[in-house]
């Protein structure tokens, strides 16, 4: 076990050089060490879902083989889950085995927001909505960090693509930027003190992530005390010198030599700050420093277990999207035939950099069969989509299998290759192929139960009326398949809900028309109307909204109240399982602001708890909200305000199966900025000492015609600087400008 | 009459001071003279549909009272036209008025886009599509200008709301302004020469349109050779001095005295360069050089020809949405009864600097009275919406005058102050009090004729399925109520079409999220997907779709083909009036471009034809496309490009109502930028010399496995510099910098 050393002990026996190759790893997984002064290496490694810990013999660009790992359900399946406490135990054993194999920093989780489904990398990602996504994301770190290791916060920010990740652009107004895709870091940052965060590609408004003060500096130390080290995405820094000048300490993977020598140029000639490097140089410190005792331990996990809870995770992320007639749970396994190559062959997990090598693998079919003897079973489809003649005669097979079935579960998904870190997704939709074979078995046996495998949402347009059940998994890990019939078979009860809205169609969704982006800039267009909020502020229709998710019983909601106390607001409701099994529910708190001087989304998730209850138990759930959940980025303000009013609180199963609301008044606070000559006539009316003095200036000319309701209403738009240019009688410049200076005083 | 001078020897003569107050008005309507070298003041006056030529009591604010005028159709009905020789014609009316005033500049037309129906001007404009604003507005400028008189092409650029419209930045990027806000201008400017260019109030992309260097000398001047002069819109000059520097040369109205001292100031100093004082006073004294003889002349109009053009004209630009079961026309006045307010009380333009004073004022009722002797009439509702229970007495009695009528003709609108210069429009749907009586109405009687009066699209949901026809007159002018009549008693046939999509619901808009913007700022997230461009790409439905217009015979189209000449495309169709009178069709031809390396709009407008037919006859009508209509503007080489391949000419009587396509091969240029680091390996192997020679220096050692698909995708999608800086052996950063330098040579 390597010494743990005394950090600022050390960085004062640190030359220059030592320092500025500190900043950068040693090769592709380790940090640097200072053998001089008895600093070690530490390694990091790979996995939002699992330890990706690369073998000696993988390929030269950091993907590859690793060693055997528990592949945990994708975050697209543990999100869906909408359970802090499992997410918790998830990253407990994520720690566990991270630190058995002497990792000391896990590179996750990921909690960017799916802004389009087409991003090939959502099944990292947790959500649409970024409290989702931060409040999950917080007990997957907690968990983690529990066990001594790190975590590493992905991707800094605005990564919301993979399309020219490297280059792109994301341009973005300064209100969705707070209001949207920086929130979930934040809360995670805040709440949990992750021990890394990871900056992104791309740039954001023309500025690469790694070199980006605003967000790395000002934003992450500044306002929300980020403690940790920021660490680069793997060949995400360009110019080693102003990304640690903006707040960047670590580069990965490891820098030739030249960089080194740059940094230190720099800091000789006095481009960079020497204590800008020294801050850099004793994060890095901090880090080993933290990460050594686990990297030391002998400790081991147990597969068994982490296999099991594989299993959980995967049975509660799973969303029942649909089930007419109750055709689920399965009564038994008589009767049952079973469909689809992804029986047979799970889709699990994606790839890139997070691709785990499972310890064990459960495929669906394997665990209906353990469950209920031999079912029979007909592939269907290939997955790639093999030549014609092929895919039909399994198509003709699995129509024989299916007539006269009791049941058919069907399983469908999209081919390994749709879903990849580095690249976007081709198309919405499932393949024709699986699709044709579906519409196929319906015709000869309604009772077809559809289960997806896929790790961000596929269009159900154009066969989900064949299917009177469907159950999306996601891409649910290596237990995945035993957790399906865990769910099909009634053993467990569906209770995840839907992170992301499945849309009908490609054309429907926020960022179509925005997306990829073109030469090198990608237009967040849609602003704050990203997932629900843009399908509900919009009012489209929409194949299953956001925090949908059927459960085998029914969930009563009474009592919906809200009360304000200043901007606090206590929200309660009585929950009810009213239906025959035991179950969990999600319960869904929204606020909407009706009236606001700018344009609010509809509602906006500002709280959930899941609640476990067993037939006909009731229990009072509570939420507090407070003033940042009714408040929106000002960006004329360049600050939150809580605009006051009337607030609606919407209580709900999900975010259009309301089930409950309330309505109270919140004071809020001014909102005047400085009048100016430029200010409209409208704006000094409205401020309180502006007011009465442009009243007062403002006297027409006694041969002037009264205005009429129009041209009062164009008056009221206009500046009063305009006003005055035009020569009214009594009012120009210098009266005006005389006007500023008395309500400045 | 004055005497024209010579400008050069005035210009010779000016003295500082004389040329600094020669940029700036004299008073509200006048330029400044110089009575020292004899230089008169000349007067321009407002009216894109009508002279408003202020009479000397009027208000403080430029509005008001004004000399009478023939009120023309408002842009918005004059557009629905889409008759070319119509609108010149109608210039050349326009033309002769503001000579007979006096005047030497008419200041319209407006060609702004019309990017949400809620924009309070939007009567003012002509489309959303800039083809056909840019080519009836050329029109309107070449008809007014043959008499002598200028026009002022408005408002330059980007002004397409009136919601704080003297601050709003506009937040456009470049392919969007150049592919959808600027060609109008640019058409108009590069066929008619306009005397004078108006810029607009708002600012674009930060900088007011009044200091924009790029729009009003880059663009206008070195792209598009402007010969004219740029005038501000009034009061939308902030500071002179980095207005002239930007190309602006008239400052309207009147400054006061230190502005003219500022320039004369800032030229001493140095910051203002004298040659660029010396170009804005030389163009103000070519426009009053230009402008005197037409001041000069003793010329009259002929009011009783102007009025029967103008009701010409409203009977062309309206446009018969929908007539089931052939209820228009009417076979007669015999049991027809008239319903509605604007029969009585017609709404035939907007508020705002365009209002003319009308010299006669045709109203419906009159016009179907004096047709067809004393028609039943009930008034149904009050326009502004009177107390609830005047209007429920107005609908029982209208109920009880088309309970058993033969047809009712129902006369609805937009108030007045829903539309008008310096605010939006507060709704998209007709007032609540209109619908409820269309209700009530069609009830008792299912033979209505709906009339429309409103300056910008209205909604029909909630309605459309009580009235079996509706014709959508706009604002049509002093002489609308005639050519209703002259329409309903098909006296004319209905010929106009679509210049704007009527939406579904305003949350279906392409604006809608991003208007009126917040802060000071409005986002075009949209970007070039506005009016039908959005709903087409988007594939949406609407109530009815640009292009579209029935009438009273059909139009058969035969034979559509095209063919390429390089970029010369060669369009043929023939169109027959199969139907049972003479009649006048909008022949469209759009252009799609099926795969691009942008977002393409799914179809684009490239060049129309009215036509004229008896029935039975056939007419085969031509075009000639050219390399623009086949481009877009290519963000990132910042010109226009054609990108080789399928080009699919489109041709139809709306855009959704195609009846023929023909498809063809264009060989494009290549397209690749330069080469470097940071270029993706894709990028690299699409280049004619960097492709082999990247490829020859990437040889992946022979230890490293083969690259499954995905894995393949992922690396193309990677900068080179990435690839090098992973230090995959042999291929390291000076190995690249070396092929950068290599390829560059």
């Amino acid at each position: 076990m390597s010494q743990v050393f005394d950090v600022e002990r050390v960085l004062a026996e640190l030359t220059l050089e030592e320092k500025a190759s500190l900043t950068s790893g040693s090769d592709f997984w380790h940090t640097q060490g200072v053998e001089r002064v008895g600093v070690p290496a530490i390694m990091v490694a790979d996995g939002p879902h699992g330890l990706r810990k690369q073998a000696e013999d993988a390929d030269h660009l950091g993907l590859g083989n690793s060693v055997p790992a528990t592949c945990f359900p994708t975050a697209a399946a543990l999100g869906s889950s909408w359970d802090v406490d499992l997410l918790t135990r998830v990253g407990e054993a994520l720690g566990r085995e991270t630190r058995a194999n002497d990792v000391a920093v896990l590179l996750g989780p990921g909690v960017n927001i799916k802004r389009t489904p087409l991003c090939g990398r959502n099944f990292e990602y947790v959500s649409e909505d970024p409290v989702v996504a931060g409040e999950l994301a917080t007990a997957i770190v907690r968990g983690i960090q529990s066990q001594g290791v790190g975590t590493s916060l992905k991707h800094y920010a605005a990564n919301n693509q993979e399309s020219d990740r490297m280059r792109v652009s994301a341009q973005i107004d300064e209100r969705t930027l707070r209001e949207i895709y920086l929130p979930a870091f934040e809360r995670v940052v805040t709440k949990a003190q992750p021990w890394t965060v990871m900056c992104a590609y791309n740039k954001v408004n023309g500025t690469y992530a790694s070199e980006h003060h605003e967000l790395l500096t000002a934003i992450l130390r500044d306002e929300w005390a980020f403690e940790g080290l920021v660490v680069s995405d793997w060949g995400a820094v360009h110019d080693r010198v102003p990304a640690l000048a903006a707040g960047l300490d670590l580069q990965m993977p490891a820098a030739g030599p030249r960089p080194d020598e740059e940094v230190v140029a720099a800091v000789r000639d006095g481009s960079l700050d020497a204590g800008v490097l020294d801050v850099a140089a004793r994060r890095v410190l901090q880090l080993v420093a933290k990460g050594l005792p686990a990297v030391g331990s002998d400790d081991t996990f147990d597969v068994d277990a982490h296999h099991e809870l594989a299993r959980e995770a995967a049975a509660a992320g799973s969303v029942l999207l649909k089930n007419e007639g109750g055709l689920l749970p399965l009564a038994s396994t008589d009767g049952v035939v079973v469909v689809g190559e992804f029986a047979r062959t799970p889709r699990y997990q994606g790839a890139g950099s997070s691709q785990v090598n499972p310890t064990r693998l459960d495929a669906p079919l394997d665990a209906l069969r353990a469950a209920g003897g031999e079912l029979p079973f007909a592939a269907g489809f290939t997955i790639a989509g093999g030549p014609a003649g092929d895919d039909d005669a399994l198509l003709a097979e699995a129509v024989s299998v299916a007539r006269g079935a009791g049941t058919v579960v069907v399983f469908l998904g999209l081919p390994g290759p749709d879903e990849s870190e580095g690249y976007d997704r081709p198309r919405l939709g499932l393949p024709d192929n699986q699709v044709a074979l579906l519409r196929a078995v319906a015709e000869v046996n309604p009772r077809v139960v559809v289960v997806l495998a896929n790790g961000s949402a596929v269009s159900v347009t154009g066969w989900r009326d064949a299917a009177p059940a469907i159950l999306e998994t996601w891409l649910g890990g290596q237990a995945g398949g035993s957790a399906v019939a865990d769910l099909l078979l009634g053993v467990r009860t569906p209770s995840g809900k839907l992170t992301e809205t499945i849309p009908l169609r490609i054309e429907d969704t926020p960022a179509f028309g925005n997306f990829p982006g073109e030469a090198g800039v990608v237009r967040y267009g849609e602003g704050v109307l990203v997932g629900y909020r843009w399908y509900d502020t919009r009012a489209m229709d929409v194949a299953y909204p956001f925090g949908h998710g059927l459960s085998y019983t029914t969930f009563g909601y009474d009592g919906v109240t809200a009360s304000a106390d200043g901007t606090d607001v206590s929200v309660r409701v009585t929950v009810t399982n009213t239906g025959p099994v035991a179950g969990a529910e999600v319960v869904q708190v929204y606020v909407r602001d009706p009236e606001a001087s700018v344009l609010r989304p509809v509602r906006e998730l500002k709280a959930f708890r899941k609640v476990a209850l067993e037939p006909g138990e009731s229990q009072e759930v509570s939420f507090t909200l407070g003033a940042r959940d009714l408040s929106y980025w000002h960006p004329g303000l360049h600050r939150w305000v809580v605009e006051g009013g009337e607030f609606v609180v919407e209580v709900g199963a999900s975010s259009r199966d309301l089930r409950g609301s309330a309505s109270l008044t919140v004071e809020g606070e001014p909102l005047w900025g400085d009048l100016t000559p430029m200010s409209t006539i409208e704006e000094w009316f409205a401020h309180p000492v502006g007011g009465p003095l442009l009243q007062d200036a403002l006297v027409p000319p006694a041969d002037m015609p009264p205005l009429d309701d129009t041209m009062q209403a164009m008056i009221l738009q206009m500046p009063a600087k305009v006003i005055a240019d035009f020569g009214l009688s009594g009012f120009d410049r210098e009266v005006l400008d005389a006007l500023v200076a008395k309500v400045r005083a």
